[in-house]
């Protein structure tokens, strides 16, 4: 995520550079074999005009599915935030260590394995290995449990209720409280299954395509219908209005995978350590350092 | 559902291929008549643009309430994942097998049953008979009582609340939990009902008919409007702006109907496998493959 | 609910007859007008296109907005299948009737109030007299009882309220499955009231007359403006694009009231229906047969 | 609200009548001027058409947030009715009146402190003084604690609350029911809250002031553009489009106030009593009336 | 949050003085220039509609998402008053400070507690110290701890739940009413969560920079494309329209930052006073005055 809120960053431009290059030496060359050879294409750029406002509606309609993608996956790791929250808070507050035949450290355990557990999804959803934070905060039992299945972050959940089923048994926690934390595990699966949704099933391929397709072949028709009115300033018009659109497709196309470990993430590094920073001060212990932004870019 | 995030599939031409071949051989038809017979339409061209780019708002107003079905399908199935793992998890950590009376394997059986219900649920979204894995996670006689139901896929979740039932009069569950587990299933129900609601209730007719016909008579008109100024180009620029509705309307119409079993498909027989390896895991049985994609599409 | 997802079956142009036919005479009337007398129009289309595109923006939202409210009453009717379901689940495996005391039959009783429920929501949101399924689930006392109401849909579920009641006395079903079983009537409510909102609220007046008054001006308006251009096309030109937006407007004006009990209407009796089919089964009764569609619609 | 869902009545034009009177008066001015003095303005219409797109771009997306606010206040009443139902059946079923040291009527109190929360909340809504129906159903001692109040539904609340207290202390009740009870407060403390929210946060003025600004300076400039081509017909064409930019803003301005008491207000006095109904009869009282429409206008 | 509806005040249109004056110096500059050297640039401006049209659509779309989460943040607030009011209630009501062991006050404290929370979430939003009110409201004791916490609001939720924890285990507060008061908790925990979110996650930097250097850029070519037509009246022609873009503009910068302690924030002080009266009056204490707007403005 980007935290400069006024200035497209350099890299973003990156991306561009090859289009737009070729944009431009395109529009160049239509411009002098125009002022050279006196074809004549005066009166079709009306029809231009309808072309590009309809690519721009689909432009328009394509940036707002993807937006709607990217901030669905912002709010679902919200949740995330709020349940692990919640979670540790209860934990802590509802696990009665006092009592006769109680396991000491339950209720943290719960907690690290919450930590654990964020961690374990930034990774998953980026598709890479599992975080050193799933070792620390697990310790080598319960990591090895985990390594061993298909879906990690599930097994941490299912480790977690396991702990709250023994802290029942031991009448640490009565079966009501018990359903209450219960409930925090429910909504922790069903934003990690809303993230994974997304994960799983890109923007339908249409919706990109024809927005990406239709705007590269407004881009190389658009110098024909202008050149006539513009003359030498053909580069530069053509070049501004074909630079728009390929810039809003670019949008889209960034926005739309949101877990894809790029510049305009999710940042899920930033927020799974202000869960672990959270909850390691629940705990009391001493919490790590924020994450901080790399070239005014947080991951 | 189809992988490729960048290309269109060759096949997804395939149902356009008609279209666009009339559509071509109507321009060059209408360019070829007009360039030897001089007919005049020059100044008609203005009221076009105000035609196309009306019929352009329609299609995309339709265009975004097919996505809103799709996608809403599509979060309806992650909300039956997301259910099923709960309930797994929550049959197999509440339901307790120790106490005296208790029917060995029956948490077991839930989380099979649930199994069973989402590749039911999942045939019967799409108009299948009964899949092969209902007889193999029900059991013969659960089974013979499922093919009798009209809605197959309620008689499973009856079945599995008869379970529910069965381990509270058992003394396995206390009241409170047993309600916990049902929660699950009136979450499974109302995802059940919003997945049948879009299937049994399609787009207005109204709503996909205008952009449909107006998009076609747009195609048929165009080349009257554009032969002057662009002369023998008349089929290519012509036949862009008709593929570009043509495509739109396709769009709109396959996003609409999300179990039609066809390449654009909610992909639910992914799904459904990722939930049965997720739950036999969880069993500690040796889970299936992942679907593999077919040709780059998922189904 | 039309079926046919592809043709607008000819009634839906009925009601568009005479707009038409009045709409053609018009054009008709001023083309051979102008031919005859020469008038002069020629510079006025460039303002047409501008009223014509502010009119499809506002008849657009109109349509969205109509559009939001039909899928709206369908959701919520969906709704009401859910719970349906959830309330007849829960009452037959909840309400123990061996234990001392039990009245029996009274959970069949529940499930039948359920069926009498949905029949008379339909009735009530058509305002229609009570149906015939009414005296058929609920009994003479019960019936007579209801149709003293106000608001019968809401006695009837006051009725199941008293019968749960009566269950928890007899110590048929212990306090907390009785507040599970309550929740499904708190959903029942919830929907229900939804849907006589959307019965009870029009569509603003200003959201309907705007694009209604401005869409036949701007017909009549029209063939001035392109008289000059198509000569004597004009009636055809200028009849399509208003044809265009008389049908547009026609579609808000049909999606807006979803419960006319017209064509265009959510299939209310097909859904009722349909709860009837399953909870009829779950009792182990012989189920009716499903509402047929009458040439292509389903009421 | 307006009952007449195709007309716009009269007194809805009344509000237009000056602004519509300037404009036409401005209209025919710049009209009689250009045609005496001949001054030139031809060449300045495409701009305009620009202009004007933009324009009601900007005006559709006010129109549109007007419309969320107006059905989200219509919504939230919604609530408030299905809450006040569903809290009188589960008060009249739930509070067991014949157990010992149970208080008779408690629970017809219950019933009619709601009865008078939805008129006290009607009224401090549209900034009124406390309805008559408040004394009513409260009685005298309950109203002058609530007269108290800086914010009064809120004291209503609390009072009913305090009911179910005392009813739980003398045993009428249970603590999961008592629970169950509560749940409605909730829900509408919740519905409460958002119709305050709609009322004290009005929509942005910036939302608000850029459509009506820029609508009216289009109105001043229109006749200019469109005189050369109009000539004595200019009055006619750019008032027409001009009225429909004032209507829109209109629409705006009095969707985005759904509590001012005018006549496209959320119909709160027709709401309120339709609950007054639902509940007397209920308690087996005699209801009043139901609010008739005043010139086909309810409040 | 600007009280006045119907005008922008002075200080708006302050922000744009800079660029509104750069805006006519250059269309001045170009005016001047162009009548003098009469260079020829007639024919561009039906190009300029097509960029003007799509550069409109993008800032429509942004100003949009700016007011989605404007008002997302103004319903989260609302969330945070309705479950202070719902926690303040049940916490009077439903701890019992008449059993033997109570601790007198305790109630009261968690209503305190929870005035103290509103203003200090509101701070943190605001990125200001902690308010005065907190050290009022929670005492030195408890302001010393939560002054040492990194999510100060966190602290406090984490406090109230201590309190309820003590009630419990004195014997003030049944389970089942406890785990009522802990869902006020956690729906604290979401809004403050969902509040969060918006304060730490900017409207994606391209969703900005897009339609802010577009109609900049907007601006410098326009006076070229209109100067032939309008002549004398360049600056004002091209002015209005740019200051249209220019205000469209910094309306999504405003409403896309609600927390920034400007006029167009979300009016938190005026909010957490809000509950402070509330709950104050609730306690039986005198409550503060409520905020009076600053020349129309409530903050």
């Amino acid at each position: 995520m980007i935290l400069n809120e006024k200035q497209l960053p350099l890299r973003a431009w990156r991306g561009l550079a090859a289009s737009v290059a070729a944009l431009l030496v395109w529009d160049v060359l239509v411009t002098v074999l125009y002022l050279n050879a006196t074809t004549h294409f005066e009166a079709i750029d009306i029809q231009f005009t309808l072309f590009g406002t309809v690519i721009a509606l689909f432009v328009g309609f394509m940036v707002n599915a993807a937006y709607g993608r990217w901030w669905e996956a912002r709010t679902l790791w919200g949740q995330v935030v709020n349940s692990s929250r919640s979670l540790a808070r209860q934990a802590l507050v509802l696990l009665d260590e006092d009592v006769p035949g109680a396991r000491p450290g339950l209720a943290a355990q719960v907690v690290r394995n919450q930590v654990a557990y964020v961690h374990v999804l930034r990774t998953a959803l980026r598709g890479q290995p599992l975080p050193e934070e799933a070792g620390t905060f697990l310790g080598p039992d319960r990591l090895a449990h985990v390594e061993r299945a298909t879906n990690r972050q599930t097994a941490v959940l299912l480790d977690t209720d396991r702990l709250l089923s023994e802290a029942h048994r031991r009448g640490m926690v009565g079966e009501l409280s018990r359903l209450e934390l219960e409930a925090a595990l429910v909504a922790l699966t069903d934003a990690q299954g809303g993230l994974e949704r997304i994960k799983n099933t890109p923007l339908p391929v249409q919706y990109r395509f024809l927005p990406r397709f239709f705007s590269r072949l407004f881009c190389v028709i658009l110098p024909f219908a202008v050149v006539e009115d513009l003359g030498w300033l053909t580069p530069l018009g053509s070049g501004l209005v074909g630079l728009m659109f390929l810039l809003a497709v670019q949008i889209g196309d960034q926005l739309a995978n949101p877990f894809a470990d790029g510049v305009y993430d999710v940042p899920m590094t930033t927020i799974s350590r202000t869960v672990e920073i959270d909850l390691t001060q629940m705990l009391g212990d001493e919490p790590p350092r924020p994450v901080e932004p790399v070239a005014e870019v947080l991951y």
